[in-house]
């Protein structure tokens, strides 16, 4: 029997702008990666995000950022791990709140852009942010890149770690993601894509963009809600991974 | 057997900013108001700021402000009912990430600056703070302005209440502080500050700047720690407290 | 021959987020009010506006907020008149260096939201905000509510003025807008909004809110480019104006 | 003959948080480099920092930094060459408007902290800068580390230049400052501290970190005046240039 999250970003409205089709995405996933008001969101989103959550009865975490609101978080900032571990304290607990208000749970933490990409590779930056979590509550489950950095602290931290992957993107042969700006960063045959990841979830193999296979292991699968084409594709994997006999379940139920 | 709490502000230093004499404040009172984020304050200050107060002994509790850093949430922000619950939400949940990291709990919530004017005057902001704390948790003790709203409204909410009084502030008759651009705004003259508040605690009265007793209940005294005369005021008041047989203590022991 | 100004908020998308419709508005307008990075928009965003707005061949002018992207500039904010005067100084000077940058003129300031409403009513805070445009441009054309304090505290300063009008507002009897909350306060049908435009532009009249006609002035008609509706309106107010023969034509042209 | 700039940051306040002995080091400098709001300051403190520098008679430029208030500026921020000239010109014009406003002319820009050491090192974010400036008044002095990347990207694009050193740090043989990590980063002895800059000025030579001499050029040196202990060394530095018979003067009369 297998199985496999699927994460996504949301809540990451802000004020009088919004961003995503929250209402849209959210009955096609298992986990939903909440953003904590530093790179995204604001109190009234974050409440009116984890009603949202509620209703629909998906599992929420929290999706820490740097505090670059004008970046959206996704630029290199180079905060030190006693930052970083600060940060995150500050953003799950935020989060917390309403989840508690709500009655809810969280499930995980899942660092969004830039922070997530350096702790990917920065092993005293990713135990900064363990070391938050850890204080902060022990059963949060750590997402990160599979076969990562932050996964690594994780695991060495003893907290449960989910291991992520992503369809649409191409693999070097020691498991980091192939460099944007290089050929073969992006994996844009949908169907390529949606293969790649029932053989990450079966297999544990992925190709490496080098044509050599590498081992992976697939907890969660990310996925966008930010267009149309990004929901459809999300429907289309949801059938694909059923009709492989691939049950969709949230991360707690995984790892 | 007479008590009183001493409160006064806390960890409202930010980055490179430093604000405050922490370290000498904190040995002279019982309860600290700790700044969150919005108006002051950022996660490393907070971490640091609770560990200091663990170590000393001292209660804490939170002091959310206005998101409004560049005025240190001075000015009055016409925020709703709705924004103010969740921006309440978000700040408890935030300090209090620090509190569990610490092991610490949280005593009290005492909104900051323009946020406990507007809601000791606005029963239906008073009344949206009110329902953010409850929502995080019953037992936090709600200070505000003696005879103010925010206590009407968290006493009609069921919750824990502390009667917040001013040494150095006139009143009016009906309870309210005099107008700062008003005569009779300030009481000068120290010892009859301190004499006024050892009436507030005894006698439960107050002369108005009419000229007028009127009623008042004090169950806890602002001072301020931001300088060395503050300082020596702190060191006078905690001294005739203590000859009139007023005993101080935290929040948590008088209400 | 009448002659009435179009302005349009343009320029208040900010990082990852968009918000209006510019590109489309652009040619249906005069004069584009453009945000200045303190309620929307940032540095970006700022250049590629007065990029646009060039290409297109419309006038700009700056539409400086208060310090609030939370809350988009719309909440009222206690600010000093120094205070206004500073942050009007900043944000003209940011957008007019994209301004040189690109070599266009400013002709126009137009306080947003709460800035503009607590202006209308707030000799002193009106005045503060003229001081600042006439220390950076005097020949800077002020742009306020008809009627309202910043139009006159410009006058009183010497500024060229510029009198704004509202096609879908209810007015009372002394040139105010209806409070938002109370009956009247909307003009919902779009001939009757419209046709009031044509008539406060020719006949310097509007029927308030309690039946009887005002005198008003109209140097310019606020119109919105934030969704498919409003622009449709924008273009039917520019037929109906031109078949009444109101040459549509930049503030500097009219003032 | 021989001359130098004393250049010292200035204006780094920010709402209630006060930064720096400002009126004591303005008498001992020739040139301030006034924080713009992105890494420090506000306008009001702009606003002040610009009349109390008019009326000292010392030359102004602009200090722009990255918009990271939390971390004052001071961390690695991985921007676009774009976004950099977009955050250039929105600062510049920022602080121009108060230079307007006192009738004062800016002199030079220096990038702050983490913006001012990355230019140093990547000529293409450099470029972003000057394209700035340059939109903005090609008659401004681009001031950055002398032997850069800022000021040869500057000078490619036929910018004004001028070249600052460090008295108490140490340099590596291609003119790059020591790593703050590695020994003989700091030049701890002030005697020897002074010496050092009296020889860059004078024979256009500093002893490297490996004891070898290099060439370097010194139009303007940086001190500080955040502490008495800053304070008494500019005083001494002046004591000693003046000696020397190195004249202290303003950039403009050097480069």
């Amino acid at each position: 029997m297998y199985r496999v999250d699927l994460n996504c970003d949301l809540g990451e409205s802000f004020g009088r702008y919004t961003l995503g089709m929250d209402d849209r995405v959210i009955p096609l996933i298992s986990s939903a990666n909440v953003a904590c008001g530093y790179h995204a969101s604001d109190p009234v989103v974050m409440e009116k995000t984890i009603a949202m959550a509620k209703e629909a009865g998906i599992r929420v975490g929290a999706h820490p950022g740097y505090p670059d609101l004008m970046g959206f978080g996704r630029r290199n900032l180079n905060v030190s791990p006693a930052e970083a571990k600060a940060y995150i304290l500050y953003q799950l607990g935020a989060l917390d709140a309403f989840c508690r208000a709500k009655g809810m749970k969280m499930q995980h933490v899942k660092p969004h852009g830039a922070f997530y990409n350096m702790a990917a590779k920065d092993y005293a930056l990713a135990k900064g942010i363990c070391e938050g979590i850890a204080e902060f509550d022990r059963n949060l489950i750590v997402m990160g890149l599979s076969g990562g950095e932050l996964v690594r602290a994780a695991a060495d931290m003893g907290l449960r770690t989910a291991r992520e992957v992503f369809a649409d993107r191409g693999y070097e042969e020691d498991g980091s993601l192939v460099d944007r700006r290089k050929e073969g960063a992006m994996v844009t045959d949908e169907d390529t894509a949606i293969a790649r990841v029932v053989r990450m979830v079966k297999e544990r193999k992925v190709t490496a963009v080098t044509g050599r296979d590498i081992d992976i292991r697939a907890d969660s699968v990310c996925v966008h809600g930010d267009g149309v084409k990004a929901l459809a594709f999300v429907e289309r994997i949801r059938e694909v991974l059923t009709e492989e006999g691939i049950e969709i379940c949230p991360l707690e139920m995984i790892v």
